[in-house]
């Protein structure tokens, strides 16, 4: 991975760092994969932190010999990837894929905690994550509802400036909400949330994404976004002021469109990202179009963090059936951006 | 259009009505151009009611020069349509595309209460209705809130009884609620809605579609199915008691699932039907996906009803720019279900 700017020499991405996420689930087999496939994808140098044994022993399960490299700095990690997957670290567990252990956790925590601090210190160009289970996370003392709090945690940054989006082949969404029961959500939407995580997508696709100004489709809440008024007024109260003022500032936003048309193969050349309402407004069009496909990208962030879109899938882990897509373009996006970071900011 | 049991002579389905929808609107064009592309398509013999010359200008903009054969009874059409489409009536309206006028809705409402009474006499096999303008028909003194309440009203039974299918090439869903503002969705959420719409779906894709029994999937309401009630409650007190009682009754129904995942390519094996819990919840991955194919389907109904699902699109009217994709499956489908009725009917 090299990124140039005229005259100057080329910038180099150090290698990005993946997080194993818990060893019990398919994270490691997919990584796995990921690094067997690296030059037909054109994935860019990476390491894992810790578990070795857990990577050979998930590569075994797909019917893969898969060559590892023990490192003790980052920096040793992009001479020996063309060979071998390298690992930071001895750290590593006992492992029976599907079965989540407190030991699996213990490593998953590690792993994350050590990767976040590689990134920050700019020996790692981003963070991948792989999968956790959140429940036995939190039974050995992880307090953050999830990856997400823990790396805003970590950056120093409020946990709502931390910003989820679903990026696939076809459509990125935003969620405004996410994991809240829908009846909390109409009273959740105002127009200070609107506008700050519009702002925060904004700045991180001129950034990360180089789309400058980004176009921003923010949907209604609302079957037909209300019909002027008559199927609630959140659209009229709250969205389109929202909208009026993002585009008063000169962010390139538009809506509130009705979201059931929004996502049809024509209107989705119009904008470069939705900002939705809620989880499954948001959620449903990336997994409909893209499921094998989908990442999870953290905007707003001071570091770049990626993570394929599912889960840690217990009940196929181990069986060399779950599909390594997601963790391929979580991978590859990562590099991308990580390489844009090393280039002039674009203006805005 | 002919269906065979074996030993019995050969049921001849009667011609498909069409009501012409808001003459100003894409329908006649989208009608005239269904005509055109019949034999292509494998259309069934249609009859419009009224608009022989509203037909005429339509195809025009659409550089159709199209023959028309006016007839004063259902049973000429099936004689004529090989050669014109036939226009039952002599009623019409001068018209400006994109501009709809009171006379057009008063056309529009005529066509629609003939139409249906052509269906309910059995001299047409169902009835595929154009899209209308709700504020237009309302001008004019119709009190329903839209066609498939009127087609209700006509067939004597419940609105709550007619229920909306959207069905494209690749998907078919149910909204639970519609046409509601999304903070009134889950108090209007209830085992015995649930139940009642379950069972008229289930009953009505025996009889019209051929599935014994269908594979209902019924949604969550909140993210991940609310998550073992992390995220809202209502799978937990509505949703999974409802399935579980109409399991018990025999139907093949699933859920609560994630609305997230169930629409990924590889789960839409798993069901013919996803019963959702609202509007764009349905919506939203049937035009995802299906936008331009996408038909409207009334369950529950004594008569079979189709409709493009898309509304009068005033603002492309008369361009020759409007997709005929969804008005030809919605006749093709009628076609079938009416076809279908004439078979005897497969036990549950």
């Amino acid at each position: 991975m090299a990124a140039t700017t005229e005259g100057a020499p080329p910038l180099a991405v150090p290698p990005l760092a993946i997080s194993l996420g818990d060893p019990a689930g398919v994270g490691p087999e997919l990584f796995a994969q990921a690094w067997v496939g690296r030059h037909e994808a054109g994935l860019p140098p990476f390491f894992a932190v810790g578990g070795a044994e857990v990577l050979k022993a998930a590569a075994r399960t797909r019917g893969i010999d898969l060559p590892v490299a023990r490192i003790s700095l980052p920096e040793e990690a992009e001479a020996v990837f063309a060979r071998a997957f390298p690992v930071l670290g001895d750290e590593d567990a006992a492992v029976t894929f599907g079965r989540p252990e407190p030991a699996g956790a213990a490593l998953a925590l590690h792993s994350l905690t050590r990767a976040v601090e590689v990134v920050l210190s700019g020996k790692a160009g981003a963070i991948v994550t792989g999968p956790v289970a959140k429940s036995k996370l939190a039974e050995i003392g992880f307090s953050q509802p999830g990856q997400t709090e823990f790396l805003a945690d970590a950056c120093g940054i409020a946990h709502g400036d931390a910003v989820m989006m679903l990026a696939g082949p076809n459509l990125r969404t935003v969620p405004l909400t996410v994991h809240v029961a829908l009846a909390q959500v109409p009273a959740l939407i105002t127009r200070a949330l609107i506008e700050r995580k519009a702002r925060i997508v904004a700045q991180a696709l001129r950034r990360d994404f180089a789309l400058s100004p980004a176009r921003i489709a923010i949907t209604g809440l609302n079957p037909h976004a209300g019909e002027d008024g008559r199927m609630g007024r959140e659209e009229i109260e709250t969205i389109a002021p929202a909208i009026a003022a993002l585009a008063a500032e000169g962010l390139a936003v538009t809506g509130p469109h009705p979201a059931d048309a929004l996502f049809a193969a024509h209107e989705r050349d119009g904008f470069d990202v939705a900002l939705c309402m809620y989880h499954d407004q948001a959620l449903v069009p990336i997994k409909t179009l893209d499921f094998d496909a989908g990442v999870n990208v953290t905007l707003g962030l001071p570091i770049i963090r990626t993570s394929p879109d599912h889960g840690t899938a217990f009940s196929i882990a181990g069986q060399g059936v779950a599909s390594a897509g997601a963790t391929i373009a979580a991978i590859r996006m990562a590099g991308e951006c990580a390489a844009r970071r090393l280039l002039p900011e674009i203006s805005a």
